[in-house]
């Protein structure tokens, strides 16, 4: 029986540059995971396939999922629900593959609450240094709006705290490369590999 | 200030191939970490230099050290002292440079005693499935050779269990290429990584 896979989550603040590392992780290398399959109640647009785009169901369907748990996390926009099938999920963790899900972070914190034994990844706005006089110095914004992203800004930093890991986006190919060693490392972890072992040694003595 | 450095603790049943897979990671990366030089008893030989290959001492100066709990561990060959200096690896590791050791598997457990924090790796022999036949195949011994080693391996290996990681030396590059990615990944843990977060935060509320 192969191990059970695990859940590796990417998140950070809006605008960090998830969805374009994602992609590079997902372009650039023959990855043993699967990039988790959201579902939606949006419709269908031309060229997309259910089950490999989105499972795509009804806002009924949607609901009625939700009030049975069947959902690691969700959330709406613009009029439509977006959610991570549990179900999904579980089934290839068991199947022994790797399950990549990147999300916004408060869908993350959710996530942390029901599988804490998933990976958790920040990506995080390169130069930290310069965030705050970028944020002071766009010029054209008023007092009040600076002191609201200064804000907002401030709330997503401190969600790292949650987090298992922290990669600043700094380019793209970095970033991308240090979220995949992090990912080969996790199942470099003796607890991820006892049991083979212990396999062995029954066998030899 | 910088944060302390890591103390990385390679390991692994003798004839593993463990200086093999050190010298890789030192001839082919550009490290930011120091090899841990050692302390013997042994006479100096053409060429070597006091602080670089080795910390050259007496007999008298090293039972000393022992005495003080001086080393974080030590052994003896062939008549000789070899050990792990204590001062010049937290001196290391305080400056904010991580600190690689490769050492039997005797000495590790003693570090890991004396240094829980440290990170430490098992080189664990290529095709595991096949060290069984490997052992009992060689022709050439007697079936009181084959037990005896059987037992060794045994005991060598049931030592993965102190260990935070393990890596199967199949080839020279993979295992040296993986432990890289191992020290790395380690210090994007967010742990590591709170204090410079937590001051831009303070910096920006």
């Amino acid at each position: 029986m192969k191990d059970r896979g695990l859940l590796i989550v990417l998140s950070g603040p809006s605008g960090v540059g998830k969805g374009t590392v994602r992609k590079a992780i997902f372009d650039n290398y023959s990855n043993d995971f699967d990039y988790s399959i959201s579902m939606t109640t949006r419709k269908k647009r031309e060229g997309e396939k259910e089950g490999v785009d989105y499972f795509f169901r009804t806002k009924e369907e949607f609901e009625k999922l939700i009030e049975e748990g069947g959902l690691l996390e969700y959330a709406e926009y613009v009029g439509n629900y977006y959610g991570t099938p549990l179900d999904y999920v579980n089934k290839t963790l068991d199947s022994g593959r790797d399950v990549f899900l990147e999300i916004e972070v408060q869908g993350a914190l959710k996530v942390r609450g029901k599988m804490p034994e998933a990976i958790f990844i920040f990506l995080s706005p390169p130069n930290l240094d310069e965030l705050e006089s970028r944020i002071v110095n766009r010029g054209t914004d008023s007092d009040e709006m600076i002191q609201k992203r200064m804000k907002k800004a401030v709330e997503e930093l401190k969600l790292i705290q949650y987090y298992d890991y922290v990669v600043q986006n700094d380019t793209v190919v970095n970033a991308a490369r240090k979220i995949r060693n992090i990912i080969e490392s996790e199942h470099l972890k003796v607890v991820r590999n006892l049991k083979d072992f212990t396999e062995i040694i029954e066998e030899m003595e």
